[in-house]
């Protein structure tokens, strides 16, 4: 088994989610860290490479550099793939480069800074043939691939109602006024894009319900709110939804809810049972019934499915967190990635978020914004 | 001290409000059951009142004789006021007959059967002198009183967010057409009104935000559903909510949420903190704060306020439950009752939900439906 | 159906216990507080009385008098039993007298102030052919009673290890030296015999452990403290258990676990299964399995035995908390009473603790202290 | 910063420990994996290099071979240390070895087969000036080191009780006769010692509860009990426990414990305040306080002090696991190597456990041995 090598985009020393990608990519042995224009400034990038033990030679000063270097060293020493863990108006533009450079990708969400780029990034991976992942890191949490796996296999019966929240609190003061860097892109259109918290919580909000029901929303009523005095971009959101199957749910989402840390929950209901679970205590799935005693479910512990208990790496009380569930998107990646360089065909339903889950969330926070704009009134996906 | 004597509407042996009421105005020693109109077949409300321990000449077969024949009796014998805790559409009648016969009232909620008799009652209520109480029991709860009391002197900030939920499933079958009684006249809308889940539950949980944060609800915007196959009235519901002073939420409301039992929570998100509860485990409230750790406030527990520890009857960490905080609302009627027995004029900030709550849960009821009729368009309440 | 009259020997007003015994009698509506010795200073006692509505003439200034009154008064007037809430140096003598007077009676525990006296107490109980119930109040939660319903029809299997714990922090600080009355006689030996925390909270734990698993402990090992400075009765203690049936185990109990409020709990493990239950939440019963999902039952739930859910008063979902315990104990011994009026014989296994648990609890304490005077040495009960 | 290269000794594919050994050193990025002797049987050493990644010139047939290679091996490019992760037996020879040639040390727990090697063991890390980590790794929670900051501090004031437990219930039927390698060797006390589940999980807890106070215990008295049919060695036990500082407690652990995941948890009570912390949900820290509501901190959450949040990867809500706090240990080791090897001295106080806590925790197993043997006497540690 060859080990992959990652080239990375963005993360220099000191970011949050350049960290992260690091550890999860780091967990399973699989891929190492290789090379990276870890800032836009040539001394910085250099300085975090230096940091992570990256030789200075492979330190760039910019994504466009890095893949024209690397795509010039041999094969057997080149980057496998680039990982893209900028704010969101670099990520259309990196992918693009590296995709059409033969270099698969893997991105932080959401996919892009406008709809079009992403539809038109849709269209660069269909015909680069190259593999793209988006980090959606929330479907790696085994207890979330349990409740998919309950919900496919009917366990849950036809499904009725579908409340998803992700409420954080840390923008209920004004922290972009005080030099907090991941505050300040946030808020920024230019480097956000047309939703705030919408975007960056709404996503995994949105994707969180469709991934582990199987089912579409299929229009939406919005009433997003910027709080936070002087903010042009929504820091806070209630939407009623509709499902394409006839179910129908809520979702709330806030930057502002003071006191809340990344408490991203679900909760989906059937006709014979239902489920809940929540982001911050992810080793419990919440599980209820027409004529059972409520159940939790844990990973690896009695009753879990394979689909969840293949995504264990330790034995059940052993909790896994945020990393590991980050660390399963990368596996699965990797594992895609040395099928096909094994010379296999590439998987027609991978097992990671791809391009066209980024799509539909670029088209949640359009159809969001244009909800809201219309005073919440019911605009499809 | 005088013990008071109750006369009740409804609740013959077997029904479920009913022996809540009994169970919970017998709780603090200040109310004695002493005569009902327990069932309109008068056999039946015989056979209530031996199982009651309630002499048979003053078990009636209607209310009508009972209140006729009541206000013949003594004034040292007679029954000080009636509780009504029958089925919607049989709160009006009795509660006006028992005011102009010069009867307190306490009543089930909903208020009455339509919008229009709930304008109609409360004007009979102000003009009666008599005293009117709304058993909206959910507000006798100590934590309820605690997060009330933080909100009312400020503690969590501006309120910019309410979530409420309530939900139940045990509608997620078609019970009613299994010979429950208790489903049977929810799903009639000739004995429930307009709402059905809306009504029965929507309205607890509209109170419930309302009293907690003193702020009213301005326009909601509404989706309620009928799942369960035939049913005209609604079982399930999603609304947006936008509050008076600016704040904006969401109210989800279900009784066909299969396994829930009696979920009604609710989370509050100010400027400098929030607070969540839970009524399954009422006993714990959540704080959440700007820059200080999480905190579990107990009911008698450190840091309760006297707006809340004087509702306590038990020392810390001695669980009380749902009869509790019914008696609560009980006790605060039966006190309000002997300050003016004893020649005291009536509250003007009574301590328990009134006439004027009913009247605001019914036109809750009424925006609910019309929106949802409308699409969900925003709507007054 | 006719009420049942209750005297009460203590239990003024403003004492913590005796209101909870007089809330408790109430709630299912089968007795009737009709007298009392409230207080051994007269005035205090027609104080008492007069607050809780009771007649001048039937508030007495010590039990003597109130045993050998009602007594002289027609059988269906006086008082059908005594309730004993005193302090613990005060439960034999009126237990004995009201016994020899025809009366049954209902105490608090634990029995008595000696073992001596409990064992001559249970002799008059067997002579008396009356009833005589101890308020182990923690018995009459549903999930406890649930839970000793699985262990009884071998759910889990044969039982090899069982944890009970009974922690408080109220006596954490010297308050027997603010004026706190409660905990003054509760350090006082002359007031509440040779066990301090151990009899006050012990007794429970121990009757507990017995109660749920139906297995007796049969040696102890115990090491008990008195932390508080000047105390020289126990305010915590550990103990190691060894049952008749070979299972082991640990209690621990506490006045001075600061921050605790009345957090009693157990877990019994089982050959093919576990349960743990806390009294602080006491609406859930966790049970685990070699081979199944963690499972949470609730009162009235999904899979509750009727020998749990015949106890519930209210649906599932609506909490029922510490007097609903208390009150089943008295709700128990007034059907036991009511059977015997109507002329049937006692119960040879009566729904409620008896004296036969009291001196079992007497001999805990006794066997307890001198297992702790020799520095843990194996005791038997 | 040059990253440190580890040999491993154990841990071929499929078992347990050696993958959550490399998984924890991995995850930050500081520690590469080079070379192993993954088994006493060569191929299958090879074959788990090669699934591993590592050159099959590196993969070794035993642990002396490796020591004998790579100690030929130029500096940079042989491995900087040995990681242990063999049974208990096979603990003592690779590391003696090691250290005597020149290598530092990280070994699993307990320390080694005997109290005597144990001892000797500690002589030659002391005169071989070579750093030996022991992978007690609950100590690498953020909240372990929270409450043990909040303990240092004096915020609980003085403790007076210390209860612990380790609960788990994979034992509970006889996998040791399946096949099961985790099993097999763990009741084998040629390979486990004289302790069973007492070294397996008893050591940690005993390691917790000093980590954590800061407080030794003195003596204890054990039952401990093989309840395994056929097992020589405890499956579970139960202890009493004096501290040095006059603290009490207890210590329950089981591997018979049916359902019971891996529920390590501890209670401190001091004069202020107490903490509570459970393993399964291990970034919450409760608090409870002589005046203050209860309180519960979080990982990087309001109020965590320094000596916590230091050790945080990412922001408070976003939940670590097993292997982060496993990966603490690692780093703190590795950051400790790279401190030497810049020529700074060796720490006097490392910030991982060391091989005196291993000594400690064989002492203590001995002595909850030697007091079960006795009944249960009281033994010093």
């Amino acid at each position: 088994m060859t080990r992959l090598k990652m080239g990375m985009v963005g993360g220099g020393i000191g970011s949050f989610i350049g960290d992260v990608h690091r550890k999860a990519a780091s967990i399973d042995g699989l891929i190492d860290l290789v090379c990276g224009a870890f800032s836009s400034n040539e001394e910085k990038s250099i300085a975090s490479a230096e940091a992570l033990g990256i030789p200075q030679k492979r330190a760039y000063g910019s994504f466009e550099q890095m893949i024209l270097e690397e795509a010039k060293l041999p094969e057997d020493e080149r980057m496998d793939f680039v990982a893209i863990v900028t704010p969101n108006h670099v990520h259309f533009p990196p992918a693009k480069m590296a995709l059409e450079h033969g270099f698969h990708v893997i991105c932080d969400k959401p996919l892009t800074l406008t709809l079009d780029e992403a539809i038109e990034l849709e269209k660069i991976v269909n015909s680069s043939g190259k593999v793209f992942a988006l980090t959606h890191n929330y479907t790696g949490y085994p207890m979330v691939k349990q409740a998919r796996a309950m919900i496919a296999k009917g366990d849950l019966g036809v499904i009725r109602k579908i409340n998803v929240q992700y409420l954080q609190g840390w923008l209920a003061t004004a922290v972009e006024k005080t030099g907090q860097k991941q505050a300040a892109w946030r808020v920024d259109p230019k480097k956000s894009g047309i939703g705030g918290a919408l975007g960056d919580i709404g996503t995994h909000a949105e994707n969180l319900a469709e991934y582990i029901t199987g089912i579409q929303i299929e229009e939406l009523a919005a009433d997003v709110t910027a709080f936070g005095e002087g903010r042009v971009l929504d820091d806070d959101g209630n939407i009623l939804l509709r499902f394409e199957n006839g179910a129908k749910g809520t979702m709330t989402f806030s930057q502002i809810a003071t006191g809340e840390e990344n408490n991203l929950g679900i909760a989906v209901y059937g006709t014979k049972g239902s489920i809940e679970w929540y982001q911050e205590n992810p080793n419990e799935l919440i599980a209820r019934w027409l004529d059972k005693p409520k159940q939790i479910f844990t990973p690896g512990g009695n009753g879990s499915y394979p689909e969840a208990s293949d995504y264990v790496r330790i034995p059940a009380g052993h909790p896994e967190g945020y990393l590991e569930g980050f660390a399963t998107i990368y596996r699965s990646f990797a594992k895609e990635l040395q099928q096909i360089n094994s010379g296999d065909t590439a998987s027609t339903l991978p097992d990671f978020p791809t391009v066209k889950d980024g799509v539909r969330g670029m088209k949640f926070i359009y159809a969001a914004v244009e909800s809201s704009n219309n005073n919440a009134t019911w605009t499809k996906i």
